[in-house]
């Protein structure tokens, strides 16, 4: 990998969550991007090599992430990607945006466009409504043009990017009706984070598949929502979203099924998504007959899509797989950072996946 | 535990699969039966616990799976629980029937009605249509009244279990519409039985979830139409099924949703499902708010519902766990024996799971 | 299961561990036990079922652990038993002890004979020495005649079970030499208890295997290392304690390897085994040729051995499984009441584990 | 990564199982690789991607296992990579070496330097025994000068890989005695390859550890007591070998300990290991205190060290940590690519795992 433009200093604030040390990790092979500052609230003083033994070359000392942006502009850091709580970087981000530095956030904090949505949906009030608007929300096969100049990206959650990627070329392609849109959908526990807690205490999750959040209950619905709004003729009907969490530590798959507005065969259904994704490196429509599985994408930045219909061609069904810390969390964020300096949107991301978990 | 019917002799053919030896495990400790003959074509020679060394006090020495009930007969084998691969045990039937036994049938080859139906599903004609209107389809919550008498009990499928105790109360009200269905279940892998393949195999399925033969393709979705048409008044509406596997070996989730005919709100939902299973012991439907797991099932005969409406009340909602082995098998299949023989139907069942897996 | 005597009030300290979950469970189905009444700090105030759904019979209110006994005493509690976190119930002991309830304790806090011993250990003093020559360590297989009218038993460890059960026959035998006694052990993250930890985190746990606490440092080593000096007739060489953890939930594999003093062939090694071990219903030694494994264990009261000598007959290796929260603890304790009460050590204990996980 | 040697036509047989494709997958990222075939007994005629969808790049279609290499080289191979099962290469090897092919066997086929060892320990005459001296041991970090010109390489077997790493040194030194080496080891499920048998069917590993072919059965051993003979001064004790499976599909732990013939504080056995691990970039000997772990190691090329000493100084203690599949089979195997061809030992192999599995 020769020629792109010269290396980028780059920041990770919230560097020892695993989106975090999975952006550390893919950074550090990516040929546009110098590592020059990491933080972790936890962890400050340690190196990042000590919090995980797995990257015994990590030995960049963690900062406590800090509240300004000074230090890190001293140390060359041009952009910034935050892995941080949801709200623990929206009172922040506009002196770092004010500073000059880019920023990719991870969090949920600027993912909806309304200071309303935003309101009702977490129950506080943003802490920088004005900020929301600057906001490009980064699901990169569907927003990539925009991405490209954006000060301040939105990387989507884990489940809206499945969920999403999965459902929008329908969307688009104006397929559905006003009957529900039903998302079952399965991830392993690490999208829970890395805080210990009782729902992802190992003697608890392991041999153990449940339900929660279910309904209209979960926070990514609001996003799921605004952006088929956005891509959508009509106003879809409602989504019914059921997360449930399965013992394994990455991936999610989704399921969605839903009634067309007219009759459409599989064959058909399955030209709409290959035609939408044709130019898109790391989504794969799968043959006919084929259905996606989480370890296929293990490892990967890639979602795999099936898509049928069934009952007579009347109902539509999706499947997608994605590993929820690449393609889900720190493989599009670095896809997003490709685009935004220029570098091909593959750089440093892998496209196959592990023979084996 | 004394009184009862005296110990009746039963024997189990197909002993060595996992639903055989959860039967002759929850059998060995009933006070009315008397585990007197064990078959299994794959071990026949050797004692039970050679083959599961977990059940050190099972010296049976196990059986070639008899064709015919003679020698078993002259053990004082009075009831047979068969247990062998679909299509096996169907040829046979007649032949212990005829001699008086009394059956409890674990494979699909008794579950549908019609002779029309298992060509349709299984691409081969029955090989004995005349038995297929004496076997009592064994969903003991809503046939049990039936299969007190029979000769021949079609002990339902594991996920057909879960899917039915989930959806019967709302089609048996007549909330239907005539808009899909839609059923996603999650199951351990000990559901695809004890022969070794590639998609069982350890490393292939560690730390993934799939899908596989979704929307109309999975055998059990015929027995869920089935005894869905005999409760409802009306033709519900087309039941897409996805089953998906999940890396346990116990226990299956399934989560319905569908939209209500009429609106109804999740406190009357709740009300019909907890009015409907008032008198079943090994049912319980969740206090609100509550989700069913499969761990709180695990090693129980219970199934665990939860039921609620999204929407405005238009779309319900149901999530149903069992485990597999259990209820969605060998426990039923006792629960049926208890009622078959005049015990009370909790007998020798595990109400309890287990503090974790 | 008839005759026996008069049911005991039983009470559970700590009921919302795992121990102390399984305890509850296992004392449900006890025909000489009535539990009236459980504590557990965290949960008081709770009915047992809804901190473990799968126990939906457990109606009974939590209190909080009380400091004194009255109130137990009053609702009938004859034997107590105490799952509290180590340090916890040492210094009340005493005052349960003199109101003249029978003590089961499943901590550390009485294990050890010295109060040298455990400052040294645990780094504090004991709270109570006095009460330490009191307590009899409830190893059944090995202390049951000083059980049956104790009024304090010290539950053993769990790792400690498994690996005298597998190294006290060679033991009292004299077979041993100065040479180290090397032990290896695999347990499931059960066996770390109930409070989440970034270590027992199922992200950090999944799909890794790791030592810890190895050589001299796991607390459980002087409990070995005082019940061999027991039955041994001369010193033993060092002990060395590798313990690791399995993503698993349940099961201790210990595999222990020694110089033997003199050359002895397998087949004697097994006999001597195999005869000590005649007349205990839960200790099993397997044939020549088959080795344990954890699954053949789970959720029985067993320990399953395999002994062989290697090395021309000069090394000894011994292989011990257990399922740690039952013969490792709730189990156990079960056993030692059973002793205690008159009952049959058996009752109420499963000796059969499962046919899968 | 530029300069570099031009790349080298490379091929792999026995593509298909695990190690075979984590080659497919390493050589599609090695800058001195073109992979210009690959071949799969079982699966002759589909794309690479069609058996392993989790490499959507690998349009490869696989050939039938070539018995000869003629058309292997007209497509360019220069060096061939075979992953075959033990046995089915031997009889092919000299075709391919007479034509001038280099050989990376991860078989176990050339590891055993006499035929008579062959004999003893496979049961059946070596095919070609006149090339067992010809065949360099590929024990990287050893043997590394020699596998530079090497006609024939036997790539080490993964046991072995995290045994031996963890054992010379001190065996190097003169540090053994003549008491037994103590060697337990803990493996991932795919160590057993990717045919489906009941001993790695998910329902039968799950949940849990078993010991296998203990004591002196393993075929690895030989091959360890060869490698600790070449680098010993005096016959070290008796190795007491004892594998156990884990549910988890990679990495291996090896747990060691033994008699020193003379008392060795933990500091300066530390020491000896980091000087002599000090120019081999994949081995790190771990800082006091520290314990390997195998999700450190997952998808890495690297074996993590720790050494102390316990009982005072006389016994040593080693553990190591690495993935079979990378640093124990397909890594390992591009690492002696790389110095038979030139590169830098590191290219293409990874350092760093994953933050979680």
């Amino acid at each position: 990998v020769t020629g792109g433009p010269a290396p980028a200093g780059v920041g990770v604030l919230g560097a020892t969550g695993y989106a975090g040390a999975e952006l550390v990790r893919l950074l550090s092979g990516h040929p546009g991007a110098r590592l020059a500052a990491a933080g972790s609230r936890s962890n400050a003083g340690r190196t990042m090599s000590r919090v995980f033994p797995s990257m015994p070359a990590a030995g960049l000392v963690l900062d406590d992430d800090p509240d300004r942006p000074e230090a890190w502009l001293d140390r060359g850091v041009q952009v910034v990607f935050t892995a941080l709580p949801h709200g623990a970087f929206a009172p922040r981000a506009r002196a770092w945006l004010d500073a000059g530095l880019r920023v990719i956030d991870l969090s949920a904090d600027f993912r909806l466009r309304g200071a309303g949505e935003f309101l009702e949906r977490h129950g506080v009030d943003h802490p920088d409504p004005g900020l929301l608007q600057r906001a490009v929300y980064g699901l990169t096969e569907w927003c990539g043009p925009e991405i490209d100049a954006a000060p301040l990206v939105a990387n989507p959650g884990c489940y809206a990017t499945a969920v999403l990627l999965g459902l929008l070329p329908a969307i688009h392609a104006g397929w559905g009706s006003s009957e529900p849109i039903i998302v079952n959908a399965i991830s392993g526990v690490s999208g829970a984070g890395r805080s210990p807690s009782l729902s992802t205490h190992f003697a608890e999750c392991d041999g153990s598949v449940a339900p929660y959040r279910v309904g209209e209950e979960h926070p990514h619905l609001a996003e799921i929502l605004q952006a088929m709004g956005r891509v959508g003729e009509s106003a879809p009907g409602p989504v019914i979203f059921n997360p449930h969490l399965a013992p394994m530590s990455r991936g999610i798959l989704a399921s969605m099924a839903f009634r067309l507005g007219r009759p459409v065969d599989s064959g058909r259904a399955r030209e709409l998504y290959a035609a939408r994704y044709a130019g898109s490196p790391f989504v794969r429509v799968l043959d006919e007959g084929a259905l996606p599985e989480t370890r296929h994408v293990r490892g990967s930045n890639r979602c795999d899509l099936a898509v049928r219909t069934a009952a007579g061609g009347s109902v539509l069904m999706v499947f997608a797989a994605i590993d929820n810390l690449i393609k889900g969390a720190a493989g599009q964020a670095v896809q997003n950072f490709n685009r935004m300096m220029g570098w091909p949107e593959e750089t440093a991301l892998p496209l196959a996946g592990w023979s084996c978990a």
